[in-house]
């Protein structure tokens, strides 16, 4: 991964941003929207597109970061098409931001990672697998059928993972403020502490 | 403003984006972070980037969000290289999301808006401002100088403004659950009511 501005110096050791995000996910689990956070992808016109995403866990290998979504949903469309995101993470209580550039992978009843598939399905409320048999999310109001509601998930409904390639993570709260980017390189993480 | 799947029905005209915008500031004002947004752009390599940003107020004509900017931070590259953004705004308290998608103007000492720029550094707070006389941002710490501090704003400090071109709002406190799409055409926002 180039990194523009990436000084020819050793990088430092001692920062570990996956253990710095789960630090960050147990001093802010008092919110209730601390798994909450924006995923920009690129719209088929070309313009950069944003939303909010609910973050729903680590893969088993705990590298990438999972997400629920709708075969149905622009979203879907945008990263059938081109698979790379920049995550942006703001923690509120602890005042703290992850940026997060990754690949998309979108996995569905037929992909290897199924069994992750309905494990996520399994693990999520009533409420948030009921939309997945609302009418077609983005369409005019009441265009579109429901959906028929079964115990399993509908084939619309897919798990979503980001594998992180570079992090950016900046700390408002030390004093002074720190910020530190990480990339991968041959397999292996890096990182340099950078002006915040 | 072109919109996929706009339906050949007239537009509602029962819903403003802009009062729904200051209605939801209002309603989430007891909240630190409200007036923080994620500002999504393209970067030079073509990938979306994403970055928390804080909203410093509406333009004097009510139509475009301001957001002070560093010259040196590489959003400014990349909105001097294109304008094309989107803002996703999530509302905790009220459980509710803009996205707004806009083009984004650049304003130094020079520019026809400097009061406005003017404006905006007498506004912010002394550690807001201090971060503007910090050695470059992203650059590894402690490479670059500081900046001597004045009173007046220094060069690289810029005023943003993104002027809403479009704007999806989803409302997931409503029951059932509210979404609109807005745009603007021959200078008139036109919006309807969209499956959530």
């Amino acid at each position: 991964m180039p990194v523009s501005g990436m000084p020819q110096q050793e990088a430092t050791v001692n920062y570990n941003w996956r253990e710095s995000l789960a630090e960050a996910l147990r001093r802010n689990r008092r919110d209730a929207d601390h798994r909450y956070f924006q995923l920009a992808t690129l719209a088929e016109d070309g313009w950069p597109a944003n939303r909010t995403v609910v973050f729903r866990g680590f893969s088993e290998d705990g590298q990438r970061l999972q997400v629920a979504t709708d075969a149905r949903s622009e979203k879907h469309t945008q990263l059938a098409t081109n698979p790379q995101v920049e995550v942006c993470w703001y923690f509120v209580r602890s005042r703290e931001q992850f940026r997060i550039r990754g690949r998309a992978a979108l996995h569905d009843a037929g992909a290897v990672e199924a069994p992750a598939r309905e494990r996520l399905w399994n693990a999520m409320s009533d409420a948030a697998r009921a939309q997945f048999f609302w009418r077609d999310p983005g369409a005019a109001l009441g265009e579109g059928a429901d959906i028929p509601v079964t115990q399993s998930p509908p084939a619309s409904f897919l798990l979503l993972e980001v594998e992180p390639l570079q992090i950016d993570h900046l700390q408002l709260a030390s004093q002074p403020q720190q910020r530190h980017r990480s990339w991968i390189e041959r397999g292996a993480w890096q990182s340099f502490p950078m002006n915040p």
